[in-house]
């Protein structure tokens, strides 16, 4: 038969011994991988190309591209108080629009081809991942300043759920996102539960990033985050949660118990000094580990391979142990775990019926040489200006490095632009 | 007056505003930085383009490229026993020349312009250098496995200083290479100091890089390995300590008194569960601390930006104080702190009367934006594959990503037949 994409002559990175693959793909799905003849309407060659599932960055905040390298090596509060808020006071939906465009760029350019995001004027993301492509869970983020407030963003959520969940042949689903259990009282907690319950809903929050925070909640509620999270019945339904880096056994086995997947910043927490995240505690008790970029404005950019790289390398010096989270699994976060973490079925997986949500790496660079391992060379060596193509849902996003669908110099202009108002108002 | 090289309209990292500077080049020396018109023979156009010194990677065994990914994710022996050695003992001169070639090409691509290395067939890496154009720094591995081993590896470290010390107009200098305190007795690290104060040479040595390292040490001569070797003379003479994880407040106190240089190598750390040196509290005792890949095998790439990176978000987490080695700082060990270490004293700054060793960066990609701050965009946010051009000793090596005096192609096709080779006598 005649696949609509034919990726012919690629590599795997199982048996990952040089063997030459060929990838049918149909819509939006991939309909066969293996060593036959396929042929096309569209032919893209493989040949010196690593296929491997998109890259799917499970916690980021993708309109704060615009803040990224604003304020760096700051403490968390002055960062936030004294340049952070005052900058997104004056934020509104048409920057909200360009800056989560740039950063979806960037994404694509890199390797990924899905990201859960959470933030506001959530409708201009919506719309800036339907017109690129890319795949996206996105969540209104909740905080309860005040009982109206939380109300207000609560009805945002649910109308950004209403208007978006399911939209773009399924390309983009919404979850809820209540921020931190430092921003949001458990009343206003369970008013979201029960929300995000009568929809069917899952949730998407900020965890245990910090020892400060733990500290703080055990003080005010005699239990730590997580453990307050079980009492309310935060995991009952579905969640996402990000960060964890301070859960001790009892949390661990709790976050396990639930179901409940992790998406690991293991760069902004390093930048943060918020701490390493225990991750081969975690992965051995089978909680689902995702792996994300956070905010540009805390990383400061959106490569996912060094999140995956950084997240082997850490987890070996954490544990102690150089066995830990070898190559394999680290590209197992990155792609299929993470694709699990943000609730997806589908995905993340080079497999007949999975989303065909592809990235081709071109081996050509020194990095790639010699050619021993290449699941290691992928996660200990390349880089992500080896990404030479990617597919999203069967379309082909990028294409010899160049974007198909987003022009990056209208979307730099257009940030320039939204950046020159917002900092002349806050002046 | 007309230079040799005029790199006009470029961008510096400070001020960082995007003010244009233009830089003139007479022979293998910076002769202007400013802002007034410079005339050039050659006429490099330096818009939209960051320049920077070049990458000093001060830690490394470049033929190992040849090992890249052969052999992750193990436990140290196991790796070295079973894996590295084997193949190590059929490495041959013509296997390090192509190998040294494949890495210096690589850090070429990646901005970095000198490199120091520590390995056996010496002789061959200091071609490879040399051939290449790049900076080097090179010592003779020495082990005192027996009488007759450790004196004939002593002999070979004298004449490669006497063949390439200041050889190729200063661009290759020579060190002692004694590999560390637990693989060299202390009378034969005293016969190697002997020798190199003899030469006026000074040393590059493994120190302090494993918690066993250090217990086996107080176990055995009842110090620490830095108290050892400050008993032993080590440190009077100028030396390159590369790792130092392992070094506590009186350890350090002995590094800063003696004005021992450390190689921070902090990937190679962490892969090899090593641990995460105090850099912060090293740096502020005074110490000069540059920044190394160490070699492929367990890195598994030579991108200095990486190390450059992780060494400024590691000692966030590592001093638990996200202020710790700010941008300005990283980038401050990565190139001119990173040449002190190495013994170079007219390397690593973008000044008149140093070296022309220069990295451009095309600005071009989504990373790059917005542009707050260019120091922080490209410690934090930049990839090396923005690298486009790059000189050393006023030569230019890669133009618009292109190498100009390695064929790639060729050096890739001998590095596989030599594995070939190499691992069919293996078997």
């Amino acid at each position: 038969m005649v696949y609509d994409i034919a990726i012919k002559d690629v590599e795997l990175t199982e048996p990952g011994d040089g063997t030459l693959f060929n990838i049918g793909i149909n819509g939006s799905t991939i309909g066969y991988v293996g060593t036959d003849p396929v042929e096309g309407k569209t032919v893209l060659d493989g040949r010196d190309h690593l296929a491997v599932p998109g890259w799917v960055n499970a916690h980021t905040h993708v309109a704060m591209t615009l803040f990224r390298s604003y304020a760096d090596d700051m403490a968390l509060m002055d960062w936030l108080q004294n340049r952070i808020w005052p900058l997104e006071a004056r934020l509104d939906g048409r920057a909200v629009y360009w800056g989560s465009l740039l950063g979806i760029g960037e994404m694509i350019r890199t390797g990924t081809t899905c990201f859960a995001d959470m933030y506001f004027f959530m409708e201009e993301t919506a719309k800036a991942a339907a017109d690129s492509g890319i795949r996206a869970v996105l969540s209104r983020g909740l905080t309860g300043s005040s009982p109206e407030d939380g109300a207000a963003r609560l009805e945002e959520n649910t109308q950004l759920y209403k208007t978006w969940n399911g939209a773009q042949n399924g390309r983009i689903t919404v979850m809820f996102g209540p921020h931190a259990p430092y921003t949001c009282s458990p009343d206003y907690l369970k008013t979201v539960i029960a929300r995000a319950r009568e929809l069917g809903a899952e949730i998407h929050m900020h965890l245990a990033e910090t020892a400060g925070e733990v500290a703080d909640c055990l003080k005010q509620y005699g239990k730590s985050p997580i453990a307050l999270m079980e009492e309310l019945g935060m995991f009952e339904g579905g969640t996402l949660a990000a960060h964890c880096v301070h859960v001790d056994e009892a949390d661990q086995d709790i976050l396990a118990r639930h179901g409940v997947r992790v998406a690991h910043n293991p760069q902004s927490n390093l930048k943060l000094a918020s701490g390493i995240a225990p991750v081969a505690s975690m992965l051995k008790k089978g909680i689902t580990v995702g792996l994300g970029t956070d905010g540009a404005s805390s990383n400061n950019n959106l490569d996912m391979l060094e999140e995956v790289r950084l997240a082997a390398m850490l987890a070996k010096t954490q544990s102690g142990d150089p066995k830990a989270v070898p190559a394999s699994q680290a590209l197992a976060m990155g792609t299929w775990m993470g694709a699990k973490a943000v609730g997806l079925k589908d995905t993340g997986k080079l497999e007949v019926g999975q989303k065909a949500d592809i990235v081709l790496y071109n081996m050509d660079s020194p990095a790639w040489y010699p050619r021993h391992d290449r699941t290691s060379l992928l996660v200990y060596a390349a880089s992500s200006a080896d990404v030479d193509t990617v597919l999203v849902d069967g379309n082909i996003l990028l294409r010899k490095g160049e974007l198909t669908t987003i022009d990056l110099e209208k979307v730099t202009a257009e940030v320039g632009q939204c950046l020159k108002e917002m900092t002349a108002s806050a002046e």
